[in-house]
C-alpha cells in the first residue's frame, strides 16, 4: 500500500467512525433510524478528505479538522438524501434510498436533520477562524442548492449549453470542493494567499470530478462504479458528453442525440449507439481532455503552498481523483 | 395604541423589513421566486419578537438582537414550507403554499434553502455568547424536526394519549419558543439564573400557544383567524381537543370521535356536532384552563427577571398570546 492510499484509509476510517457514533438517539423512530441508516452507509468521503488534507498542508493537523470534516460529509449527505426525492431515485451506493425505503416525508425531515447536525458538528470545530469557517460553509450549502436548482430547471429547458451546465456543476459539485479546502486551509491557519490558492483548488478539482463522473457512467465497470451503465443516458441527463454530442454531432446521429436530451424514444439499444456516437465523433477524448485540463488547473494552485509531505499528497489526491474507477 | 402594541408594532416592522430585503438574488428563478413569495407574505412574527422583548428584559436592546429575530423567523418558515408539502396543505396565511404554487421539488428546496439563510442570518449576531446561541438554535432546529416527525408518526398510530401529544407540542412549538427567549437573554446579557427563566417562560408560552391554537380551530372567526373553521377535525388532526374528548365521551359520541381519530365518516356536518360535544363534555373549558395555567407558569417565570419596563412587556406579550383571535 502505498503513502496516499494508507493517508487516505486513516482519514476515512476517522470520519467514519465519527459518522457513526454521531446519531445517540432512538426516538422518534421514523427520524433517527434512517438518520443512522444513511451515516453509516459507505461512502469515498471525498470531501472530508480534501478539508483534512488541505488543513494539513496549511500547517495544522488532520485531526483538528475532524468536526469539519464530519460536518461536510453530512451536509453532502443531506444533498443525496433531498437529491434523490427529486430524481426518484430508488438506490444510492448499492442500498434503498430513504423515501424508498421509507417515505417521502420521512426523507424530507431526514435531509433537514442532517443540514442541523451538518452545523452542530461544524461548530465544534475550535479555531479562531470559526466564524468565518461558518459563513463560507453556509455559502456552500446556499450553492449547492440553487446548483440543484439549476440542474432540476435545465431538465425541462430545451436548449442547455455547456455554459449552462459548467456553472450548473460549479455550483452542485465544484463548490462543496472548493469549500471543503477552503475550510481545511483557514482551520490550519494558511495565509490569505494559500487560503485562495487552496480555494480554487477544490473548485479545478470539483468540475474535474464531475465531468469524471459522467464519463464513468458510460466507460466504467459496473461492479466497481456501484451504479447501472449509461444510467445517465436512459434518463436522458444533460451531461458533458451528450450536450458536446449536440454540438459535434450530425444527421440521423443528431437527432438520435436531441431525441434523448428531450427524453424521447429511449431504450437499452440507445446505450451502444451513444456509447458508439461518442467515441465516433471524439466526444469522451474531449471529455478526457476536459478532466485533465482542470486536473492541471488544480495542480497549478498548489504551487502556491509551502512545500511538504501534505502538499505532495494533494497532488496524489488529485491523481486519485484523476484515475478514480468508481 | 396602548405601550406594547406599539412595540410589538414597531418590532415587527424592523423583523419585516429585514425580511423583505434579505434574498437579493434572482438566479435561479426555480429558487429566488418562492424564496421571496415565502419571505414577504405577513405573519404574526411571535419569535422574533418573543427574542427582540427577551433580549431588553435581560439589558439589552432590541436592535442588537434583530439578526437573530430575523433567523428564527426564517427557520420558522422552513418549517411551514417542509411541513405543508407533509401535511398536503393548499394554502398558507390566506396563500397557496410553496409547492401549491410552483411544486413539490421547489418547496424542498426553499426549505433547505431557508435552513441556510436562517444560520447566515444568525451568525451575523455581534455577540460573546455566539457559540452558545448557535447550538441553542441547532437545538431548536433538530427538537422541530423531532416534533414533526412524532406529528406524522401519530397520524397512523391509534392511541396517542394526552402525554404523548404534549410531548409532541413540545418539541414541535414549544421548543422555538424556548430557544427564542433563551437566545434574547442570551444576547442581552442575562445571568445564567435569568437565561433559565425566560427558557422556561417560553416553554410554557409555546405550549399555551399550540393549545389556544388548538382551540381557535373551533372556536376563533374564520375571517380574523385566516384559517377554515373545524380544519383539524376535518383532518381528524389529534389536537388537545380531540384527545380530550376522547377520554372523556361515552356512547355515541365517544363513537363519534373514535371515527374522528381514525379519519373516519368525517364530512362537514361532522364540525357542529363535534363543537357540540366539546361544550356538553366541557372541553372547550378544559383547554382554556390549561392555556391559563400554562400563562400562569410562564408569568411565575419573569418574577426571576429584573424589574423594569422590558420585564412589564413579556407580562403582556403573555397576555397576548392568551386574548388573541388569530
Amino acid at each position: 500500500m502505498n503513502a496516499f492510499t494508507k493517508t487516505y484509509n486513516t482519514y476515512r476510517a476517522l470520519v467514519d467512525q465519527r459518522l457513526h457514533s454521531i446519531v445517540r438517539k432512538a426516538e422518534p423512530a421514523s427520524l433517527y433510524e434512517p438518520m443512522k441508516y444513511i451515516l453509516s452507509s459507505s461512502g469515498k468521503r471525498i470531501r472530508p478528505i480534501l478539508i483534512m488534507l488541505s488543513c494539513k498542508a496549511a500547517g495544522g493537523t488532520a485531526k483538528e479538522a475532524l468536526h469539519a470534516a464530519t460536518a461536510i460529509e453530512i451536509m453532502h449527505n443531506f444533498t443525496l438524501v433531498h437529491d434523490d426525492i427529486m430524481d426518484h431515485a430508488e438506490s444510492r451506493r448499492g442500498k434503498p434510498t430513504v423515501h424508498t425505503k421509507w417515505d417521502e416525508n420521512v426523507a424530507i425531515l431526514v435531509g433537514d436533520e442532517l443540514i442541523a447536525y451538518a452545523y452542530r458538528e461544524l461548530l465544534k470545530t475550535e479555531s479562531k477562524a470559526i466564524s468565518r469557517i461558518a459563513d463560507v460553509f453556509t455559502d456552500g450549502v446556499v450553492e449547492v442548492c440553487e446548483g440543484q436548482a439549476y440542474d432540476k430547471e435545465f431538465e425541462t429547458v430545451k436548449d442547455i449549453t455547456i455554459d449552462d451546465y459548467l456553472l450548473m456543476i460549479s455550483k452542485k459539485t465544484g463548490k462543496l470542493f472548493a469549500v471543503s479546502a477552503e475550510i481545511g486551509a483557514l482551520i490550519g491557519g494558511a495565509t490569505e494567499r494559500e487560503t485562495r490558492a487552496l480555494r480554487s483548488y477544490g473548485n479545478f478539482l470539483g468540475r474535474a470530478f464531475q465531468i469524471q463522473d459522467d464519463l464513468l457512467d458510460i466507460t466504467a465497470d459496473e461492479k466497481e462504479f456501484g451504479k447501472k451503465i449509461g444510467g445517465d443516458i436512459l434518463e436522458g441527463k444533460k451531461t458533458f458528453l451528450l450536450l458536446r454530442a449536440a454540438e459535434r454531432a450530425a444527421g440521423k446521429d443528431k437527432k438520435l442525440i436531441e431525441n434523448i436530451l428531450r427524453k424521447k424514444k429511449i431504450s437499452c439499444a440507445t446505450i451502444p449507439a451513444v456509447k458508439e456516437i461518442y467515441e465516433r465523433y471524439g466526444i469522451l477524448e474531449l471529455a478526457r481532455n476536459a478532466v485533465d485540463r482542470d486536473i492541471r488547473q488544480a495542480n497549478i494552485q498548489l504551487e502556491k503552498l509551502r512545500a511538504g509531505t501534505a502538499a505532495e499528497m494533494l497532488y496524489k489526491f488529485s491523481h486519485w481523483v484523476l484515475n478514480r474507477n468508481f
